[in-house]
């Protein structure tokens, strides 16, 4: 079933129920689906709900991301089957739970897909934590010169807590058009290149860059990489001070 | 005096010493701007001497970084009055003399300039360590649409070991050209935009985030920061060979 724009909470956690998740894992998703909606960011909205009702990818259902390794600094989780979302959900609960002491490196092995990372890095910045988190995809940015496609589309984003509660979310993936709106039917495959026209080659080292910290990491071809501080410091209210009204990353 | 072509690396250092570095200071920055102008990426290389030669920014040659604090997966250094270039070397030193047995965040208060972040991140990428590492910079960009100058160009650098020596190392600013050729009269103020084109919005966004995560976490105006790990693979050369001789990342 299409999404709908009058499409309820209510409405998407009981389509989601019906693909045989839990009430709570409905929810979470239901959450991170319906962000992505609100904030315009439609190719990781309701769209990828009708994607997992057509069975775009393997889904077990009832599979629950595992940590397998928790140390002060360091934790390693791996989706032990469960949707990217929901290991990403996971994680971010973990860290806001247990905040580490200076910083921590998060590698979320086999985590796909993990939708708009902007969405998880804010709720940490509401927690008060800094984080940067990237992921990769399975490869459909070329080189801008040609050649075989390389790499995943591969976002990175940034969040800066504020103490005003105003949060700087930076999240950019390296793709000029997210593949997000290939898979709703707004964009061509062909339009799924490193954005930067003259200047694509900069983005293409960005998503090859990520790319490989991904897997070098994770030791797996899919995951993402999430890196959380404590703040020695509140930049943003004397920053949005400077900006003087100009809409900055993260704003509605 | 201007750079010549014919600049020896003795020459280099000469100069330097003149400047009133020590042979070991002058010796570790003659080897950055070198490396910068056999790289291609002059306004990093001896356009520099030039620049610190005619007392561009305030210099205290004999002034060294200091550690701060060192702790298994944290440390602090501050600049100490040191120019960043040095502050960067000493902090990639120690991180190689005693590695993260995961992954360590590397605050650098007060470092500043830090020239070619690549070329730190690959005396890493040659010790088997995965890096990233940005630094930012005054604020030359302005949001795309307008308004006030807001952030550096505030380089990511990514660089993941190869074991056949062949190391990634992604380094692009957000800036449509550097602000170092402007300094050698290469380009105009008004030529530093965040790139992209119709897509510069998300050169500006990962531009706000990596400035506002380096003041963050530095707890100061100027700074950088470095995230160490230790891989879990070596992803390197099966992507390589899917590159198919497609110039890569660092490739020279």
């Amino acid at each position: 079933m299409p999404a709908r724009c009058g499409d309820t909470s209510a409405d998407v956690v009981e389509r989601l129920r019906g693909l045989g998740f839990d009430e709570a894992d409905a929810r979470t998703l239901a959450g991170h689906f319906l962000d992505a909606e609100r904030r315009g960011s439609l190719g990781h909205g309701l769209s990828r709900v009708e994607w997992l009702e057509r069975g775009a990818i393997a889904l077990d259902p009832r599979a629950k991301p595992k940590r397998v390794v928790a140390e002060p600094a360091y934790e390693r989780w791996d989706a032990n089957g469960a949707v990217g979302y929901l290991v990403l959900a996971a994680a971010i609960d973990a860290q806001l739970a247990d905040p580490p002491e200076r910083a921590r490196l998060v590698v979320l092995a086999n985590a796909f897909p993990t939708g708009a990372l902007g969405y998880w890095v804010r709720r940490l910045a509401d927690g008060g934590l800094a984080a940067a988190l990237t992921a990769n995809s399975p490869a459909r940015l070329a080189h801008p010169d040609g050649g075989p496609k390389l790499t995943g589309t591969n976002p990175l984003a940034i969040a800066i807590p504020s103490s005003d509660g105003r949060h700087i979310v930076a999240d950019a993936s390296m793709s000029r058009v997210p593949h997000g709106d290939v898979i709703r039917g707004a964009a061509e495959p062909e339009d799924v290149v490193p954005f930067g026209g003259d200047r694509a080659y900069k983005a293409f080292a960005l998503a090859v860059g990520l790319e490989l910290l991904v897997r070098a990491l994770a030791g797996t071809e899919r995951g993402a990489v999430l890196f959380v501080a404590r703040p020695e410091a509140d930049p943003v209210p004397a920053f949005r001070a400077l900006a003087n009204g100009v809409r900055l990353p993260g704003d509605r």
